[in-house]
């Protein structure tokens, strides 16, 4: 049960956004300009660094949420998603996004943590400086993300088809908060 | 030296907004939303929070900032806030105000390490379920303010006049960064 007491039986985030909407637009807002915005990570890179620093933070909503959304996105499906969290060197993804995930890896931990050397390891694996920018924020409004969800102790569905469904409502995350502000 | 090469010599996060102006905006309207916005908690016990999580996070350019904020906002001005760094226990301020730390400073940690019995607590001093709601939201937005200013290495300024001067401009987040993009 969610530490204090919500206005629906909307699970993680969402039971929040509708308890707050001052805060949910911003918040939205953002997840938008990181995730969906022009971009040369794509989409599903992109989602793919929010899950896994969710799972860093062992945050089980919003790891379920954007693992959805990356498989959703990545040509690879859930199978790379999950391989990445359990085995980041073994996974067959490129040098370069092994890089912006070891940086991820350490922004979840502290923003001190990230080292010159991981930068450079990026930097030589092709990732651009805009890239290594937009992982660290990326990773870091992650860890906002996961802490407001899990701070207030919000309900976590355990079937994984709540998160897939979702997972198709492409239009962005401003776009698919208004649709539930009108209730559908 | 900051990780990345930056387009100006702006310190800390200054220097991210002005680099990526296109993630600026949303930032600002969430600080605007936490910070400014309608609240029964005043603007400095909200900047009071941020700056308490800053501390534990050991980022000193936003702990310096929001400090700034707070010693600003608040009647008891900076000795309090440094107080509240060093014993929050033996400082002056609500007991409310103390149970809503508390639980920042657990958010600070992990969403995770919020205890039932910390949220109980801040509701028998008072608090209310919204001030618990952002109390955890503004913790765990610094969670990312403060990784995304030190995951990028930018400078912070050694001056503590550089942040009191800032503190002076009271009109809000989003207006601040307007008046900076016109070079003001």
């Amino acid at each position: 049960m969610p530490h204090i007491t919500l206005n629906s039986e909307e699970p993680g985030i969402r039971g929040l956004f509708r308890y707050r909407p001052e805060m949910a637009l911003p918040l939205n807002a953002l997840a938008d300009a990181l995730l969906c915005g022009d971009n040369t990570l794509t989409r599903g890179e992109r989602e793919l660094i929010a899950t896994y620093v969710s799972g860093e933070n062992d945050c089980r909503f919003c790891y379920s949420t954007h693992a959805a959304m990356a498989a959703a996105w990545l040509p690879e499906g859930m199978r790379l998603v999950q391989q990445v969290r359990e085995d980041l060197d073994g996974t067959p993804i490129s040098a370069k996004m092994k890089a912006l995930l070891r940086i991820a890896g350490s922004v979840a931990v502290s923003g001190r943590k990230v080292s010159g050397e991981q930068v450079e390891a990026a930097r030589d694996a092709g990732a651009t400086d805009v890239e290594i920018h937009d992982t660290v924020l990326i990773a870091a409004a992650f860890c906002m993300f996961n802490r407001y969800v899990d701070g207030l102790d919000t309900i976590a569905p355990d079937d994984p088809d709540a998160y897939a469904v979702r997972a198709r409502m492409t239009d962005g995350y401003v776009a698919t908060l208004r649709l539930e502000q009108r209730g559908i």
